[in-house]
């Protein structure tokens, strides 16, 4: 699944090839890079994983890559990219009020970001809105404020420092008379054993953080600055109020209890991360972040559901072959909620199954938490989208008969958190056996039945 | 406003700070680049613009940096970035059907690229959505589909090509059963200087390429994918059957008349540009590629509008002095749009501008159709947002009275298409005037007023 690659000269390195005219000075053989690859493998073999098979063998130098990549803010400097584009534009002439370098206000609004959560280390998204009153008759090159951004999303964060450091070091970089910082934050949730039709993809949180004449959460220039972005969806009269519980509860990982034996090895090996990122892993913030990331990790454990599952297919596929016989009937059950990590890049991705089948009543014989089950059995494992769709496929038609469709639908982290940052980019992959794989028409209206799947970037 | 950077690393070269461990071979001094700054400079003064203004001392560097980023797929291969990414996959076991790495459709939607239109040197933005079906049980990582996209996308293209050669380029390297390929793509509309309300913001069109089992249009595979792409929006059935005029009309500058007298200089220069960039300018389709890049910057030159104007301006103040004296209102008057180019970037940006002010009826004294002339006046200029929100307010007060507001809603091509490539964002910037400025109550009542603006991204 390639490398990340923010430097897309730097864009075929895992291949060995070099594109541009850029080189890598030994990135491959940096001490960070090695200890991260190492502990990678570390936590490969407490998964149950074989390191050196194919699909997981480069997976430690491509985690590696895309964590310190996507850290890389640690090393940027914000003087370094303010300071040459500040321009002089000049501010109203013979006029009252505010204009142009004279404390009009300028917005920059919806830039996708993403950062790493600072308390379990996953990656989350971030829909960025900043805002700033220009003074001394110099305005900032708008697309500075989305790299002043990037530089402090690029660490380890949690919303409402990202949301401070962000105004901080634009107040500070170009001395205006206010900045205003509004973040839509989502988070992946962490896996919902139990059947949930309302259960929430994304945990959702907006933060903003005002310097200057922003300082006064009820100052006037607030409701200016929102008023222009009451169409992104921002209500934040309503959010406000719940600041506090969202601070408590923001990462899920916080809601969880502690995992019960940590595995030394593995809670050792995030920290070797931690620190190779240039974090300190005894900062107060981080100090649980391997427990945390573990409790994460775990879940995706080869074999942890076996024994639960076997059991409850062997029941149910002896009542569902009784049922069998009648005329049958185009099925479905859609929207079946699954979690996975994609065994190239150690990231998440999730989304939601859609099963076809034919059966001799609409009522599916096996009941929805049986699917669920078997899609939770495929789910938690290192995987990759096209084996979970095919695993579900054969699984589910060893007991609803051989005429089975399934569609993934996902999200994948590492097709946003990593150097491609395809916000809003989604899958679909698909299995047909049996009549399926030869009837345009059964598949046709088994997909028209698929609802549209929104990806969390939306 | 900084230079473009794919390559995150060399993000500081404009500012001579390396930041990472990524060292520039000396971009600057590359021939190339050499060329298209010098190129730039004649452009400029072409415009009639003095080089050395602070505003645009660097962009000759800028545009420079910008387009050879832009168009650097003419540098990358395919089969380096498919060459370590294709994964062993299994198919179905003991089933008649497709699955994994045996037949099942693969697809990812909603991948964010711009593209350089070869008729007029424009960027575009593309929606690119990919299927195959994997053969030889070998998988592709998902995020290779996007890459092998981008290196055909950063190049100068049409819609057709840049589909047929993602498609030929994924069939070759993947060798799979096929390879669908669907391009939403949008284009800047040329200035339309009569005020049209229902004036597009962009042209669209909708190409689609196939391989193997996709080769036949018809083939009910292609039912499949495009019943996992209806929900964003396409309609292909409909769409299909204007496509021989949408190929025709595609690029605006096709259908604008030649440029009166052409300015050889000017002319060569942009020829210049695409022979740095790796283009033979005698292709057929780049043959007139420069007449229809000036046809574009020539817009710009300063000014253009100036005569046109000043008549008007004179004639409708008098009228309007007439008129004041009553009870005044708020009033307005939105959306009306505007053309205007980065002076950073030699880049469109573009959007709507809404006014408000006191007027003694709800009746624009003035006509729309005058201030729609103000906003093309102070647009088609190499601006920056900044300036262009102040001169629209200065100007119009001086007719409208003291008590103006301006907000000014836009896309910055410079934004999307270089190396930040934030695809949705928009930026807002505010001029006020009078009562305005001080006035919170009247800000708020003008802001619930202006209206909902979308960028060419949604």
């Amino acid at each position: 699944m390639g490398a990340l690659d923010e430097c897309h000269y730097n864009e075929e390195l895992e291949n060995g090839v070099n594109i541009g005219g850029c080189v890598e000075l030994g990135f491959e053989r940096e001490p960070e890079t090695i200890a991260i690859e190492k502990a990678v493998r570390v936590l490969l073999q407490g998964l149950g994983e074989d390191i050196n098979r194919e699909g997981i063998r480069k997976t430690p130098f491509r985690v590696a890559k895309a964590l310190r990549e996507g850290t890389r803010g640690y090393k940027q400097k914000v003087k370094d990219i303010v300071g040459g584009a500040l321009f002089p534009e000049a501010g109203l002439e013979s006029k009252i009020g505010h204009a142009g370098g004279a404390g009009g206000l300028v917005i920059v609004r919806d830039l996708d970001l993403f950062s790493y959560c600072e308390s379990c280390l996953l990656p989350f998204q971030v829909k960025c809105h900043v805002g700033y009153v220009p003074s001394g008759q110099r305005v900032l090159g708008l697309s500075k404020l989305s790299r002043v951004a990037e530089v402090f999303a690029k660490r380890l964060q949690d919303p409402h420092r990202l949301a401070n450091e962000i105004c901080a070091a634009l107040h500070h970089g170009i001395k205006p008379t206010g900045v205003a910082v509004v973040l839509q934050c989502s988070h992946i949730h962490f896996p919902d054993f139990d059947f949930n039709p309302n259960h929430e993809n994304s945990v959702k949180t907006l933060v903003k953080s005002g310097s200057g004449v922003f300082d006064d959460e009820m100052a006037d220039i607030w409701t200016d600055f929102l008023s222009l972005l009451r169409f992104r969806g921002i209500k934040f009269e309503k959010d406000c109020h719940l600041r506090k519980l969202v601070e408590k509860s923001w990462c899920p990982s916080l809601t969880l209890t502690k995992i019960g034996v940590p595995d030394c090895a593995m809670l050792s090996a995030v920290a070797t991360i931690l620190c190779s990122l240039g974090e300190n892993p005894l900062r107060k913030e981080l100090l649980e972040t391997p427990d945390r990331f573990l409790k994460w990790l775990l879940n995706f454990k080869n074999s942890n559901l076996d024994l639960k599952l076997n059991g409850f297919v062997r029941l149910k596929k002896e009542e569902c072959l009784i049922s069998n016989g009648n005329e049958e009937l185009l099925c479905s059950e859609v929207n079946l909620p699954f979690w996975s990590q994609c065994e190239h890049h150690l990231l998440p991705f999730h989304g939601v199954v859609h099963i076809g089948y034919y059966g001799s009543s609409k009522v599916n014989p096996v009941g929805k938490s049986l699917l669920q089950s078997i899609v939770h059995f495929y789910g938690f494992k290192l995987q990759v989208q096209e084996r979970l769709t095919r695993q579900i496929a054969e699984t589910v038609s060893s007991f609803l008969g051989g005429d089975v469709m399934v569609v993934v639908e996902a999200s994948h982290t590492c097709m946003i958190s990593r150097g491609i940052e395809k916000f809003g980019s989604s899958t679909a992959t698909i299995a047909e056996l049996g009549r399926f794989s030869m009837d345009p028409t059964a598949r046709a209206i088994f997909l028209q039945i698929v609802p549209n799947f929104s990806p969390i970037a939306d």
